[in-house]
């Protein structure tokens, strides 16, 4: 028996999210089914994060033991064989037996993508969330810098965050333009459940002149949701990298 | 009864190509479909370019007569309230009852993307051609010159072509590197049936070491298709431009 790393890619357009639901489409779910086919054995994998319906992945990271034969290394191109195209393997290797794919992280990095054009291209309609509105880049530059550090976040979560412990260190947030796109890229310690698409709304709400960049240290510690932007649509998130300690 | 001009940009990936073909989904079928049921007249399109099945399009041009009166400029957003979300109009606008859209052509612009990934990414795999090569863009710039101003592109475009006059000029083509991914923007006065997806190829060689940039030259004078780079796949393949005279 082994234990096997996954990073896993893939396009949520058409997937209930992440997580297993049974009946539902599901990127855990067809991972499962997959291996366990294609291994001939019953594969039951632990993933690292449970991203929402829509939310793409450039870098997820999913793990399981396996009796396979099969060189740990060269495992996902087999695997890619067999997975539709929407889902694909970037790469396996093989990790210790006590190795977890959420106790053993260092951080993650989330990328939120916005466009701005009149009317949303059709070819960007399930990877951006699109705007007309003029956004104020210098100010959301400025704001950004207000969420680094270690932070109780329980104002930039959903109420149906089902945490006790709602403090989460943001090591870095990067606002990068170009052309017409604008991404928001965060890097932390851990995610609270739609933190990354409410601190997005925030950052969108301070580009619109709706929120003052300097407002928002305020809104951290009053730990009021609705003081915070809104949740932007999961079609502009992806989730693009995880580093463990090994 | 007036011209009206409209910018189309469409997702390719479900789609037979631009032009209407009897029982195929196409740009130009639902768009006269569309127009028609929409404007309570029959609606005749003429588009500018007809773009390959899976080629997407940011900025193609259709113009159509119409007694309708609907404002020229508020038309696209009541059209694109009845479109397939994979097909929008960007704006629209009313152009003298003797514009054609293909005859009146400055220029067009063509973009191609090319991914460099060890696995084709899910959320890219309808918008690049992927490949694993290394390429040397300082040998794909340099070969890139050799295309520039008026010549004859028979050895740069497929043995289908049908028009007679093979002359064509190349105003510029640029070379934009981004991370993995590599753009080839080009433009022109006007393209031949894949030339811009075979002067990728052809480039795509060149960066690959396959083709030297000096022989760019010697492939164009001897007007033989077999001496220049592979057809590329057309989900790379975007028209991002045409400009008008009016």
């Amino acid at each position: 028996m082994k234990k096997i790393l996954l990073v896993v890619a893939y396009d949520g357009s058409n997937y209930n999210g992440y997580q297993i639901q049974p009946g539902l489409p599901t990127i855990e779910g067809v991972l499962n089914k997959t291996l366990s086919d294609f291994l001939s054995e019953e594969i039951i994998t632990v993933g690292a994060s449970r991203t929402d319906t829509g939310v793409h992945a450039i870098h997820n990271v999913a793990v399981f033991n396996t009796a396979t034969k099969i060189p740990a290394e060269k495992l996902f191109l087999a695997i890619n064989t067999v997975l539709p195209k929407d889902i694909r393997i970037m790469c396996s290797r093989e990790v210790s037996m006590d190795f977890h794919p959420r106790k053993n992280v260092i951080d993650k990095t989330y990328e939120y993508h916005i466009l701005n054009s009149k009317v949303l291209l059709p070819t960007k309609r399930n990877y951006v969330y699109n705007t007309r509105a003029e956004l104020d880049i210098s100010a959301i530059k400025e704001a950004a810098k207000y969420f680094i550090g270690e932070k109780d976040f329980t104002s930039l979560c959903s109420a149906k965050t089902e945490k006790e412990n709602k403090v989460r260190s943001i090591y870095s947030i990067d606002i990068i333009q170009s052309n017409d796109e604008l991404t928001i890229r965060i890097r932390g310690n851990g995610f609270l459940y739609n933190m990354v698409r409410i601190i997005a709304g925030t950052l969108y709400n301070v580009g619109i002149g709706k929120i003052d960049a300097c407002k928002i240290d305020e809104i951290i510690a009053t730990k009021d949701r609705r003081l915070a932007g809104p949740t932007l649509p999961p079609q502009g998130l992806f989730l693009t990298e995880i580093r463990y300690k090994y």
